[in-house]
């Protein structure tokens, strides 16, 4: 199979920046060296894994695509800008007909799919793009549609860990949340237990030390009424390499799907994942 | 709703003789006083919870059920009985139209099916009675059916403890080793870490003094190749009370369907979670 040609919009930003080294090893993909950015930056270009990235405003980048699409059938992009460029940005590769993975967050999400429904390319929409997590939610999701009440009578506590400069609880346990409750158990999202003390994290968590700056770690425990049975489930994440993983396999996904014709569909991470 | 009637069959095995008091303890059900026995018991009488059982050997059973069925219409029964015990009890049930709820393992798994599938009368055939672990090893079949490799990659370690007169490894983590080898992972059951040590249980594992005779805690550890994600599935159940809540919670439910007039039915666990 030919390399798919990559391009990463959103650099500098934390996320991006994870994708670059994963790209760049990865002989799969071939890597654009050029990123998507808003009309307030000020610096030309940026530098990330000894590759400099010429940032592309938003009034030169029709002129500046053309030329890449010719040099680069195929190409698929990734965004991991901003909320608020999230809708143009999809406009823009829908109009170029580009297919994308978006794994911004925020901006008009019915706009986001209609903008991809009504052109001639296709994109996989995630919110969150660790493989493992997405399947462990589906499994919870199957459970929560099939087996109402299974947990009936079982206490729950939810306790998460993130980074300090994390202010909002985790999204993904206020999702899990909504399954507890189709299984039987009544609980609120105020009462998960957020750590982002450091100290603590290191010492009574036992994360490591350089994973502080950035982690995910979640623990469900569920306990029946008597006591007698205790169920656990605990995802824990350091860095963000799975989900650049993920999102080179959304890539590789999409890129298929490109050539197997489709057009105008909005794909999610479950999709990715039946594969 | 009148009160449904029931015969434990298997006295004074363990796991019947954990049900004795549960049944007792809910308004929902009514006890006979009787339990079915091989030809070789000597006693004629079991006690149990300050009920005398009688025992009804193969020979006397006919003409002692009809006597029963007169006066208990609706009665089920429920087996934890032998292995050697289990077809030909399924064919006196069905004989009798007396749907019942078989927890007894072993014997010809086809022929039971078949003896119900030809009769009048319904079953519910599980070998696990626990529901929320049926649940749970039904979103992991989930998983395995539609995500094939989502832990590609990820290495397995399964732990189980149970009491130290369990000579074999847990059915339950053999079980859960076919959907993690089509979630990608290769590992052989004989790589389940068993501990039947009673003071490693205590001490190592912290399972309560008062369980180390009768538990079974499974622990299940995956970890990503470059160490960055692990997932933990727990479940630990001291004691054998959830399957008699399970074994209970199945009685119901075939009760019911005999009221809204199913016949020659086998049903699962699975059936008896979706409710």
């Amino acid at each position: 199979m030919s390399k798919i040609s990559v391009m990463v919009n959103g650099l500098p930003g934390n996320v991006a920046s994870t994708l670059i080294p994963h790209i760049l090893a990865d002989e799969n993909f071939s890597l654009i060296p050029a990123s998507l950015t808003g009309p307030d930056t000020l610096e030309e270009q940026v530098s990330c894994c000894g590759v400099n990235f010429s940032l592309i405003k938003p009034a030169d980048r029709d002129a500046w695509i053309s030329d890449v699409l010719l040099k680069n059938s195929g190409l698929v992009a990734i965004d991991y800008t901003h909320p608020s460029a999230v809708n143009a940005n999809a406009i823009f590769y829908a109009k170029h007909q580009i297919p994308f993975v978006m794994g911004t967050t925020g901006g008009d999400r019915e706009a986001l799919s209609e903008s991809i429904l009504q052109s001639s390319t296709c994109a996989v929409i995630a919110p969150n793009m660790a493989k493992q997590i997405v399947g462990f939610q589906a499994m919870m999701a199957h459970a929560a549609e099939n087996f109402p009440d299974l947990f009936k009578g079982y206490t729950l506590r939810i306790e998460e860990s993130h980074q300090s400069g994390k202010a909002d609880t985790s999204g993904t346990a206020k999702a899990m949340v909504r399954y507890f409750n189709s299984l039987g158990i009544p609980f609120n999202v105020d009462a998960i237990e957020m750590e982002r003390n450091p100290e603590r994290q290191e010492n009574v968590w036992g994360i490591p030390a350089e994973h502080i700056s950035g982690h995910a770690w979640h623990t469900y425990t569920l306990r029946s009424e008597d006591g007698s049975v205790c169920f656990q489930f605990t995802h824990n994440i350091n860095g963000r390499d799975v989900y650049a993983r993920g999102t080179l396999d959304a890539v590789s996904f999409l890129r298929q799907k490109m050539i197997m014709g489709c057009k105008g569909q909005v794909f999610s991470m479950i999709d990715v994942l039946k594969g």
